[in-house]
């Protein structure tokens, strides 16, 4: 199965939640310290939890490196952990000059075996070429960040009226030869994704920021219902995998990502 | 010793020759194949072949993230072989939202003990203050990067009229509060650097491009020395490391990194 036929076969089942692995060991209930391998158990948990449900996962690299060799073990473990029919995304934003970025494809592609990355559009085509080139995967590429920051750059309006992210949008779409390329767009940034979702195409759009980040699930849903698009990933992290830090979690899991299916599916 | 003072002690030499750990197993001498860890002997070779004459080192994480958790290893071992006085980088061009920025910061400044780092800008200021908050590090933000799709976004025009990589310029410098920030200028952009060389404030350069990239040494050096700026560092690679072939490669390797600092010391 190719990246996108593993989307489209949850998309189609009207199901758009990312779970987003960022895992972090002062975060999970307490009774797991006492495995041999906290960490681990506990994404073996969520991912039963969740995998009837999700649309996708998205491994978080930076909370994997944190832990040097021995995180990067962890990584290729959780990786296994999850069914094979169900998209994986590498959350890594990488992005190099192009004999850089071909090693980071191998590495993320080829090596460890996801079916996605993120990715830093600054350097330009030639850094992301190297990626693009996996016509099986799936790319998304950084637009519209859901962090503050996303003031300093992303919205700078260039001499020809378009925001920079903008640009990122149109460059994307004529690069989507392979169309196997989508966009990170935050959900925190609800105005903008309304004034820009006629532009996506048929990029695959990414949108962390619902939860913790304070973006919300049902105005993202009912922006993409509106604008009759159901090719989008609705990524839930921190108030998914802490929802309950009592032993029996895992139910608490699985409602909550129901809850979340069944939020989208009356909208739609 | 904070990384700015292990820069500045090779700087003050006159020194300005960041070795770039690019080790593509592919690519070293033939007759290291039969080591047990060919890739980890020949850094060893290179870094005692230099230094005692390079400005800092460069460790690309590509090449070793490649193979996942043992070129980690890999990588850690590296460093390890580099002299505790000599600024070290770690060119991974990183860049995320504030939790997760603050992991990579964790790994790359804390787990790894790495000097430096290179960041992605596009992400904003929050993306980078947790590798900001580090003091005594030295933290490289791309402005306008050696390869061709700097043209993409890099060099596109803003309203101010500014392009996109000199507003990037501009903010850095106001976000150096911790004297710790440098950007990434590409050695094969010599008219851009000769533009904007007077607004590089007190950011250290770290330009990559010379050799494989086509970037000149000469054009670099002598920007630098007309605009009395010394605080840059050429990164050299592949033109470096696989200057020779044979089992002597070694010296040819010294006399290289020897040749290139008589080139910048006769230019200034």
């Amino acid at each position: 199965m190719t990246a996108l036929e593993k989307l489209k076969a949850r998309l189609d089942k009207n199901f758009h939640i990312c779970v987003g692995l960022d895992t972090d060991i002062n975060k999970i209930p307490k009774h797991l310290l006492t495995e041999k391998e906290p960490v681990l158990e506990f994404n073996r948990i969520i991912i039963e939890s969740t995998a009837e449900y999700a649309a996708s996962y998205k491994i978080n690299f930076a909370f994997y490196e944190r832990f040097g060799a021995r995180g990067f073990d962890s990584l290729a473990q959780t990786l296994a952990l999850i069914p094979s029919n169900v998209l994986v995304i590498a959350d890594a934003k990488r992005g190099d000059i192009g004999n850089t970025s071909e090693m980071y494809a191998k590495a993320v592609f080829e090596e460890l075996g996801f079916d996605s990355i993120t990715l830093h559009p600054y350097m330009g085509y030639d850094s992301l070429q190297p990626f693009l080139s996996y016509a099986d995967k799936i790319n998304f590429i950084l637009a519209l960040t859901s962090n503050k920051g996303a003031s300093d750059f992303e919205k700078q309006k260039l001499q020809s009226g378009k925001f920079v992210f903008q640009e990122v949008i149109e460059k994307v779409n004529e690069w989507n030869t392979n169309k196997n390329c989508g966009i990170v767009f935050g959900a925190t940034k609800i105005d903008e994704l309304k004034e820009n979702i006629s532009s996506f195409g048929n990029l695959v759009v990414l949108l962390p920021g619902v939860g913790a980040q304070g973006g919300s699930l049902e105005e993202v849903a009912s922006s993409f219902n509106q604008a009759k698009n159901g090719n989008y990933l609705v990524n839930v992290s921190r108030a998914l995998l802490y929802c309950d830090e009592s032993p029996g979690f895992s139910k608490s899991v699985t409602t909550l990502i129901k809850n979340y299916n069944q939020t989208v599916f009356d909208l739609s």
